[in-house]
Parts: structure tokens; C-alpha cells; sequence
């Protein structure tokens, strides 16, 4: 994606120098397992590993006035403080899979900078990627990182819950249309105004109709309980 | 969407005859709030009524011979054998909401009856509505409609509680994005393939980095642990 926005990939770093030639191939610029072999011409040096290893990283890189960032949604932007003065964060807010492609123009980026000057770089840079950039500072950051495993890990988890009591022979595409309403509800009315439901109703008998019926799916079973309890509590 | 597809609307009951006017001004037909005037011409007579209302009807209505219908996700079909014997179930699988417009060709209709006849009816009545037709039995539907209080009640709840801690200053459609992806992906890949996270890696670091940022959001903390002991649990 950055090459086609008109940027120019200079090298890509990898501890496995396989690694950052078969990416270095697809952008035809040259690849390097070494730091002493960094190229020095770079605007700005981007680390995307794992956040165990920017501070490993860190550790052992020195980039004085580069402009270097991080795109973790949950290490502080201080952890890069030893590497140059110049330092960011450019945190995409989306979950990635290999082989899937998205949509960059409209994944928003969260983006934070040391100072003026790296954030006005910073700024374009994300701009020139996608259409919604958020200044969001180290700790807005963290909860904006933990919002999300409720959004997409805890979500995707209440999924597959739903389709392990459904008969096999259905397709599971039938819940999709729902999924799709059940987002656009509650992010244009805001989710409080979107609860609907026999928990928020107190619609007793079917609450009961329903534990009954998963009584042999007990995972299911714990989930509705919980929900239903706190969702009943939450009434107003 | 009954008169826009080409169906005659001949007459709309409810008990409250202010209620049936009103409806029944739009679509320019008669209105009742009395069995014993009930236009005996119709094809189709559909109670689109509360769970509880439908029993009390079927105590109180009898129209040999005419196809009858419910709209619940929950209440049996037999429920209406008292009516006819010709009788039948139209469950849209959706969430509605006041004033607010849904897309009814791709909402899928799960369709039931009790013969052969009244299933042909049934079946081109409507495919009449919406794209996606299924046959899906009582008991199977009961299950359906389970899993639509995990896929758009409880979905919606988690979204509430992610919100819960994100600073009022941020948009909340940041999160948007995510959560689109998280029904493409579940939908496409599997929710069981599509699981990321700290709990499914194990992340201890992360997930203990998360519970204190939640000491202050009890209910979050407690989603939080159980779905994360759950999905540590299920990891293959």
C-alpha cells in the first residue's frame, strides 16, 4: 500500500533475511538482517514486529533525528526514546489476516508524535494512507486497543457460540444480514439506545425457554446467563 | 412492503382500533378491531403479534380453510392449529426498529407449513418479499432465534461495554471499521479460523496489562475474564 500511495520503500529489515527479501522482491528495494547495514537516507523507519521486540529493538537501534515509529495499539511511544528524539505512532485500527486484503482508505489510524515537526510528517504520511486519521496519545491508545478485543475478539467469539447450536444443515449466512444491522444500530443510535431483547425487556419465559434449551451446550449456557444477568441489571 | 411487491392489503386488525386505522390509511384499505367483521376473502391472514398475544388469538379466531400465519421466532407453528388447518410461519430474521428503513429482499424469511399446499403458497409469497428463503422447522427456528440474541443482543451489549471505557472525546465510529471486518471474517473464514487475540495466543502479559485497566469498570472486567478464561479454553 505505500508504494502505490507514491512512497518509496528503500530497504526492509528483518532478523530472517529470507523474510525481508521476499518483501523486499515484491517492492524491488534491497533487504538487510543487519542494522549497521540500515540505509541512514530513510524519512521515516517503521517498526512492525511484535511488541515484545521494539523493545528489543530499541535496545539496540540508534537513529539520531530519523523520524522512527511503532504500530502497536498498546507499547507506549516512549519505548522508541533511546532510538532518535524523533518518534510516533501509527497504530491501524483493524484486524489483519495474511492473504485477506482490506480496505486502507478507510481503516482509521491513530497517530501520536515527540514533537511538532514528527507529528506534521506523521500527519501527512497517514493522510497519504488513509482517509481517517486520530491523534490518539500512549494511554487513549491502550483502551482504544482493549475496545477492540471486545469489538472483534469477544464478538467473534459470541459467534461462534450462536452456530454451535445451530443445526449444521443451515447455512450460517443466514445471521449475517442481522450482524450487519446489529453494527449499524448501535454505532448510529449508540448501543444503549440499540438493546433490544428478552434481557432488556425481562421477558422472563423466554429467558427461561432459552437456558433450557442449551442445556447441553454449556459454554453457550454460562454466556447467556452472565449476559442476561448484566444486560437485565443495566436496565434503566 | 406488502403493497409495494404487488399484494392487496384488504384489511388490518388490532385490538386497539386507532392503531388499525392508522396502519391501514397507508396502505389504503379497511381496518377492524372486531373477529366478527374480519374480511373473509384474504389468501393469507398474518398475526404479527406479541409471543403471547398469538395463543390468545388462536383461542378466540377461527378461519377454516385459509392459510394463517405467524411472523415469531419462538412460538411453535401448532400454535395455530386451532385457527385452520392450513397454517404456516413467516419468521424475518432481522432486528426492527421504529422509522428506521430495512433492506427487506436481503432479509432472510424462515418459512414453515403445515402441508404441502400451504407451503407453495407460503414459499412464493415470499420470495415475493426478500432473496433468501429458508425452510426451517419449529424447532430449528427456536435455535435461530437463540442465536439471534447472541449475534445482535449480546453482540450489541459488548459493543456498549467497550465504549464503556474509551475516552468521550474520541468518535465512536473508530471502531466501526473492526467491526465490520469481524462479521466478514467470521462469516467468510469461520468464527472458530477468524479468532485472534490475546486470549487464543495465550498473551499472558497483555491480558493482565488489560485487567487493570479495567479495576475501575467492573463489568467489563468481569466480561472480560470469563470470555477470555473461555476462549483460553477452547484454544485447539
Amino acid at each position: 500500500v505505500l508504494a502505490d500511495r507514491g512512497h518509496t520503500i528503500l530497504q526492509i529489515y528483518s532478523r530472517t533475511l529470507e523474510k525481508a527479501q521476499k518483501l523486499a522482491e515484491k517492492t524491488g528495494c534491497f533487504s538487510t538482517n543487519n542494522f549497521d547495514w540500515l540505509n541512514k537516507d530513510a524519512d521515516i523507519y517503521i517498526l512492525t514486529v511484535k511488541d515484545d521486540s521494539i523493545q528489543q529493538i530499541a535496545s539496540s537501534l540508534q537513529l539520531p533525528g530519523k523520524l522512527v515509529l511503532h504500530t502497536s495499539g498498546s507499547v507506549p511511544m516512549t519505548m522508541l526514546s533511546t532510538i532518535s528524539e524523533n518518534t510516533g505512532v501509527l497504530y491501524p485500527l483493524q484486524t489483519f489476516t495474511k492473504d485477506r486484503p482490506v480496505n486502507w482508505r478507510e481503516i482509521p489510524l491513530c497517530i501520536e508524535a515527540s514533537n511538532l515537526k514528527s507529528y506534521s510528517t506523521l500527519k501527512t504520511f497517514a493522510s497519504s494512507i488513509s482517509e481517517v486519521v486520530q491523534p490518539v496519545d500512549s494511554d487513549t491508545r491502550k483502551h482504544v486497543h482493549l475496545a477492540a478485543v471486545f469489538v472483534n475478539n469477544f464478538t467473534n467469539f459470541l459467534y461462534g457460540q450462536a452456530l454451535s447450536f445451530i443445526p449444521d444443515k443451515l447455512p450460517l449466512t443466514l445471521l449475517k444480514p442481522l450482524a450487519e444491522e446489529t453494527i449499524r444500530k448501535a454505532f448510529e443510535l449508540g448501543p444503549q439506545q440499540a438493546q433490544t431483547g428478552p434481557a432488556i425487556r425481562g421477558d422472563l419465559k423466554t429467558i427461561a425457554a432459552h437456558e433450557e434449551m442449551l442445556q447441553e451446550h454449556p459454554v453457550a449456557l454460562q454466556v447467556y446467563k452472565m449476559l442476561t444477568d448484566m444486560i437485565s441489571a443495566n436496565k434503566s
